[in-house]
């Protein structure tokens, strides 16, 4: 996995939102939190308090006076803005963005998202200072995004992108079916063919496979639901047990 | 573009959680909100506070008391959850199981995610209620996302895809149901809760569900083998029809 990019929040006016940014930056593996002149100061309780427990990322979060010291020592910076500026530069999806990050942090070059401020986003003078500009895919009524919401889209995106990043989930999707059932191990044919003949001999026997000229359209239409299930021996073993339990119900009556 | 899926927040416990999803929602042109039993009431003037002007997702928001209930009318729902359970279930990535769900609902399936409450998430009975388990790559060490982050995850990626399929760049999808089945619109849930209903009663009549402390268990299995056969309306009147036949089969006797 290469390192994960910076994450850069240009005067942030409240702690709230420091802190559920850094939440965000721990659920996607993300470490390195720069800040840019925080309003309200810093330490701030109300950071470590939004944050879940994301302490590390908090403690080990860095305080810059300006933009350009914060990015001092990074090699290429995107930043993340709600439109598109009077600006000649390039304009990417965070999908995109964390691609290239992705392969450029690989490659060794020290790579970082910039945020704005909650009310009025990165200034033009900001957004010079950095390569690309990223913009999420909103509603265009509707396109303000909070502070954390857009550090979780770059994390979100990271951590899809980056090569060890689900390991730990990915082993789950291994199995059959779309992207897999953990623990699906389908009944052997032979199983399902005993509960089908076992259903269909008490059905006939109550009476719901009429009319005659109508059962083989019948038994087959049941044979497909049954067969979609996917159902593993012990549940077909469930399924006889169903039947058994049901049919015998009336006899001891 | 399809009409987005619900969102069912199932016990949610802060106003402030449901506020900033709802703005997430409408950041990503998510419409449907209904919440379940939220903890502190409703109307909430926390969660107006908290959605950031998003006041048309929660003036429409419906209220329900039960998940069966609020998601009555739906056709495909997932769960989002933190971490794979133990049951037989798909288990998916937000992006791939939104990519399904805006085929489904291109194909005029109703479909929606649900997520849990902020401390204990969903329980094993809200799941087996579903038809998929969704899971996002996250920081196995760090797992938790905030209730607003998972709903915007799911926000994010409804309209990258659905943007996708508008523009084009999807391939078409044939028909709605999953698995190339041409043809299956699967049934309303709550055609399958009366399905569940008849079947346990008669299952509880007959000795089938014992001993009692196995009883929630077993009910949830049984749920969960009869939720992946993704059945039609159809095709859930001929599971009745079955477990009536099997019970009756005797009376005439």
């Amino acid at each position: 996995m290469p390192p994960p990019p910076a994450i850069i929040l240009v005067e942030p006016q409240l702690g709230e939102n420091i802190g559920m940014s850094a939440r965000a930056m721990a659920n996607f593996s993300l470490e390195d939190l720069r800040i840019v002149a925080p309003r309200d100061g810093w330490p701030s309780e109300k950071a470590v308090s939004a944050s879940a427990k994301a302490t590390h990322i908090i403690d080990n979060a860095k305080i810059f006076a300006t933009v350009k010291e914060a990015i001092a020592d990074l090699q290429h910076v995107y930043a993340m803005t709600a439109r598109v500026r009077d600006m000649i530069k390039p304009v990417m999806s965070p999908e995109s963005a964390v691609g290239e990050s992705v392969e450029l942090e690989t490659g060794g070059v020290r790579t970082g998202f910039m945020f704005g401020r909650e009310k009025s986003g990165l200034t033009n003078d900001d957004i010079s200072l950095c390569d690309a500009i990223v913009i999420a895919p909103v509603n265009p009524a509707f396109a303000s995004l909070n502070l954390a919401q857009s550090v979780l889209l770059v994390g979100y995106e990271w951590l899809k992108c980056s090569d060890n990043a689900v390991l730990g989930r990915k082993t789950q999707f291994d199995g059959p079916g779309k992207e897999g059932m953990p623990g699906l191990s389908p009944a052997p044919k032979k199983d399902l063919a005993g509960f089908f003949e076992h259903l269909e001999t008490e059905l006939d026997k109550s009476g719901f496979l009429k009319p005659p000229e109508k059962r083989p359209a019948m038994v087959r239409n049941l044979r497909n639901m049954f067969m979609r299930m996917g159902a593993t021996d012990q549940e077909v073993r469930t399924l006889r047990g169903i039947v058994a339990s049901l049919t015998r119900k009336h006899e001891r009556h």
